[in-house]
């Protein structure tokens, strides 16, 4: 994403695009400070509790300055989701651009996804109702959610394909670890004792842990691995009680 | 919980009880269709959206005769959220009647919990906003989700205890397993392919497996255990990275 350049070089004569080009950096951030107050108010009070009148109040602006830059609550709403949904996806690219095993990048998004849901944009991913959104923009969330469930789902089907990854189910598995991630978004309170990144840490380690292959390579001290069949890999190191848990 | 006898003993007399404990529960009946009713609309449509009237109308009566069980909305609501609330406390007290190991009884919670949260009821408990209680409601409501993460962190630390379970924080594991555990009730579709009880067996399996000792006694080959210090399970064993996952 290449923003465009804010300072002309030395001996460049002065762009005719800064006048245009700062005029729209002003009105990108009176546009996002409408979102972070709105976030907050969201998430605080719940969004059917909010009025576009508190929006406005927080802000110290009138409620009609509002409609310079968003059609409606709705829009505020979706726009809001959208910077949580902008964050993941960066977090995405970054992590294709520097690949590792299955197992290496499931860690990276783990650990990028918690950080996130202890901001109020990422929290807004998982305590919005998206039917409250309209239904082209419900349909843009939808979409992106499941580019996100996806993407977990490819890289524990990567870390299996290149043994980083115990074989296992990549969808149930996927939606174990987003469960605990998204779950951040619902308890995380900023004063609660705990940093963004010591939830990241101890979560990035319980939730891939028991995944990893590494450890039972360990154990069986780097034996050639059996073949990849379903649960080859609890036979291989037989190093794990794994029944029902009910008895 | 004793219920009331309903049938009495053949020698008996009519007990005078009777008319009115059959009247009882024909009431009893009537209201908890209209909530199964209410939670099937809620859930689908979200609190806010649905109207007294589509409650009515799906059960063929009219608004008026709700208001013979119900105060109001907000009132259906809650009466919703403590179905879901009493199933889980109700497995509570079975657990702790059957005794065990910590880890034995978390799993049995695990599994009792995953499956409640493909219920409607159940789910209820995670996708009600608490917000939209009457406020003595919603203190009711938020004191049972507390009394809930007390009993996983109880369970974790009893296991620490009594060494089924290697030392972890137990808040932060009890937050990562409610947190997979609750999203069940967001993710759950009944045509989905997947039955309740394959969803609990996997999920009671991948949420504790990272949690238990065990395993790691059969590596060490019953070696005593090292004292009960912070990670000393981590380093008596030594199997497992644990390092942030973020490099």
């Amino acid at each position: 994403m290449a923003s465009a350049p804010s300072i002309p070089p030395p001996s460049a004569p002065p762009s005719p695009w800064l006048p245009f080009e700062s005029r729209r950096r002003a009105r990108d951030e009176k546009r996002e400070a409408v979102l972070r107050a709105a976030v907050q108010l969201f998430l605080e009070q719940g969004y059917h509790r909010v009025t576009l009148n508190e929006v406005a109040d927080r802000l110290n602006i009138t409620k009609p300055a509002l409609y310079n830059y968003f059609r409606g609550k709705d829009e505020i709403l979706f726009e809001c989701w959208s910077m949580g949904a902008e964050l993941v996806d960066s977090v995405i690219t970054e992590i294709a651009a520097g690949g590792g095993s299955g197992l290496a990048r499931l860690r990276k998004l783990v650990h990028a996804y918690a950080a996130l849901m202890a901001t109020d944009f990422g929290a807004s991913l998982v305590r919005f109702d998206l039917r409250d959104l309209a239904e082209r923009n419900a349909g843009v969330a939808r979409a992106a959610k499941k580019r996100i469930d996806a993407t977990f789902r490819r890289y524990i089907a990567a870390g299996i394909a290149d043994g980083s990854i115990r074989p296992c189910d990549p969808k149930l598995a996927a939606f174990a670890i987003a469960g605990s991630l998204n779950w951040i978004g619902h308890w995380y309170r900023r004063d609660g004792g705990l940093s963004p990144t010591e939830i990241a840490d101890e979560f990035t380690v319980r939730l891939t842990e028991g995944l990893a292959t590494e450890s039972r390579q360990k154990i069986a001290k780097k034996t050639p691995r059996a073949p990849q069949g379903r649960n080859s890999g609890r036979k291989t190191t037989g190093t794990k009680r794994t029944g029902g848990g009910t008895g």
